[in-house]
């Protein structure tokens, strides 16, 4: 049960986009209702009516909003170490295939999984993402690439919510790679499987949004597009992981159908850019992947900033090329790897990492927001970026006060 | 009070120099008397004499010798989280400087700090170290760079392992920079506040090694030499700062000082890596360092190999290049950035990292050995380097079960 109180700390960074860096106010006071934000501001100017409230005093900490991790692939079966070990140990990419690695290996592991097996592997994750303040979760399926465990990745991705307190937001990833049984058939792929499972996904209610994989190694943009009319006929916002390795010209093809997101844009350039920016599409920078893949190549952060096309930041949490459970360590990442600024990593964790979710009660502290708030053991937002496997959270508010 | 108990798990690494990988062994059990192991091995082959012990029954998990952080900074003041936002934010070197930025930020923070101050802040680093299955941990001096502060920093190191169950083993680091009191007379320095410091340190017992910090932007190879002569003559082992940044040929100087180890060595060349391994030097790698400065150049692990020098890896922690508390981030890093194995990450922060110490009892599982344990939620000792930012501890031994 929630309840009416008012929260009051040395500083909160509100993260509204407003004349303030990080929207920082200090001896802030926070009205909260239920499980929304009712007022937010200088203790000083507390209106009238919430000065009988009472009050939570969180002393000399610091109130974000909570974060939100806006693109994971939470679910999925085994894990890929010993993998990781056969690569530092040598074995070429065809060795590690025919010891049954690769993403095929997620694949196998996730269908032969229980639902209930696939839930409690995936909480271990989730659970380390609240303890760092995290209140809303993107999950993606993908590993089933057959309908039968699209769905139950879907089904496990809405009980994760059920099972925490945390938002699940989903997206329907069938266009993530070719599975063996479709080998050198991908059209055959998306024709008989992905479009019947994701109208069947839409059906059972278990779709927030349609996501796709547009790289050589994936789908080309003409079978993107098949999906995405798809989604779009449902009326289902779209999303894609695009230019990651190269340019394939993904970016804009998201972009035309008002994409809310494109993820990973290494090699976006300015066209994708400018269409975007258009498009007020988000980008979505993971740099646990980046990192973990060693890419040279990083995002036209720039460009970004001249377009401004909000920037989000997250975990990319899968095993193979991001097995990343911080949003505080792709924040660090993010600044130290791609050069974005302290705030602009708060921020693309929480107003543009809900942003790339569509989601419009989240993401920022003011009057009308869910009560979704992190409290911090800092002094100053930039610290959230910059120590390294260290977690400062003092308290995380779910939607309201306990 | 310690006791006498059989730990049996599904699986022990036990990191002995032998003829499995990780001295990895199934169905384990390890007998522990007091503070001590008086015998490991397959649980069906207990010994007799153990067999009406008490059982402590790990299950399926996996136990490793307990971490060893072989290199950290922990004890200092202040914090470098706006400089770093200053940074990201464009400012040059010379602005942050004049803003009161840089190790001098750090310095006068800590001779202004009180031991008590420094030790609370120190705490919460070292807290963060020990919930990942550290129990021992070096500790530096060289943010004081006068003699009263540096000998508070190492009277508050030896303050953390009475304040806390963690073995603290101290180096003073003297020379680490020239303060600005002798700016552009760094001699003078080293010869009327380093080595008289120095003699201080060491009778009053705060000194388990001397440290330098051998690089253009500090000292020179025949300052180091005078410091390293002292120690010599007091009977102190020394190790080495050195070839981070260029190459001084500081390694040498350390190796032919008999150095327990030489740290950094991204710029090591071959003469180097044969001293190293003339003199039984082992090599402490701090990928957080490279990470965070944004280095390319990764120390010669190839030729390490291939001189059998011993590799250690470690957080390097410090405000300034390595705001790292993690050193299971560290392992994840040395296998990603600098291509170690698994096996060689986890040797990095046990057996290595014990040698790098010049301690005997400590980082592998074996009789005579302390029982310094860490017992993991996991199958297989590669999953600790594969994720990242995810601590799967379940329980810590320091020294024989409480
Ligand atoms: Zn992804
Ligand atoms: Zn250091």
């Amino acid at each position: 049960m929630t309840r009416k109180a008012v929260l009051i700390s040395a500083g909160m960074a509100t993260m509204t986009d407003g004349e303030t860096p990080y929207g920082l106010c200090h001896d802030a006071a926070i009205a909260v209702d239920g499980a929304k934000i009712v007022w937010a501001g200088a203790h000083s100017a507390l209106p009238q009516e919430f000065t009988d409230w009472p009050i939570e005093d969180f002393g000399s900490r610091l109130i974000t909003p909570a974060l939100i991790d806006a693109h994971t692939h939470v679910v999925f079966g085994g894990d890929r170490a010993v993998e990781f070990e056969m690569r530092l140990k040598g074995a070429s990419y065809e060795e590690i295939a025919r010891a049954g690695g690769g993403i095929l290996s997620t694949v196998n592991a996730t269908r032969a999984a229980s639902d209930d097996a696939l839930l409690a592997d995936a909480l271990t994750r989730v659970d380390v993402l609240i303890a760092e303040g995290v209140c809303t979760i993107e999950v993606k399926s993908g590993y089933g690439l057959d309908t039968e465990t699209e769905l139950k990745m879907l089904r496990v991705a809405r009980r994760i919510g059920e099972s925490r307190p945390v938002r699940v937001n989903t997206s329907f990833l069938g266009a993530h790679a070719v599975p063996p049984e479709f080998a050198s058939r991908p059209d055959d792929y998306i024709r008989d499987v992905c479009i019947p499972t994701l109208r069947k996904a839409h059906a059972e209610g278990l779709l927030d949004a349609v996501d796709g994989f547009c790289e050589g190694i994936a789908f080309t943009p003409a079978q993107i597009a098949q999906v995405f009319d798809v989604a779009q006929g449902l009326g289902i916002p779209v999303k894609l992981h695009a230019e990651q390795l190269s340019n394939l010209g993904g970016t804009q093809l998201a972009a035309s159908y008002g994409a809310l997101s494109a993820d990973h844009v290494e090699y976006l350039d300015q066209d994708g850019v400018s269409a975007m920016a258009r498009a007020g599409t988000t980008a979505v920078l993971l740099p646990g992947a980046f990192y973990t893949l060693r890419e040279t190549q990083v995002p036209p952060v720039d460009l970004l900033r001249q377009y401004a096309v909000p920037m989000a930041l997250a975990t990319d949490c899968n095993p193979g090329s991001s097995p990343l459970t911080s949003v505080l360590l792709a924040m660090n990442m993010g600044c130290t790897l791609f050069r974005l600024t302290p705030e602009e990593a708060l921020a693309g964790v929480t107003r543009n990492a809900a942003r790339a979710l569509g989601i419009e009660d989240a993401g920022t502290i003011a009057p009308g927001q869910r009560a979704d708030l992190a409290v911090w053991d800092v002094a100053h937002p930039a610290e959230l970026s910059y120590r390294i496997g260290f977690n400062p959270l003092h308290t995380r508010v779910f939607g309201g006060l306990a």
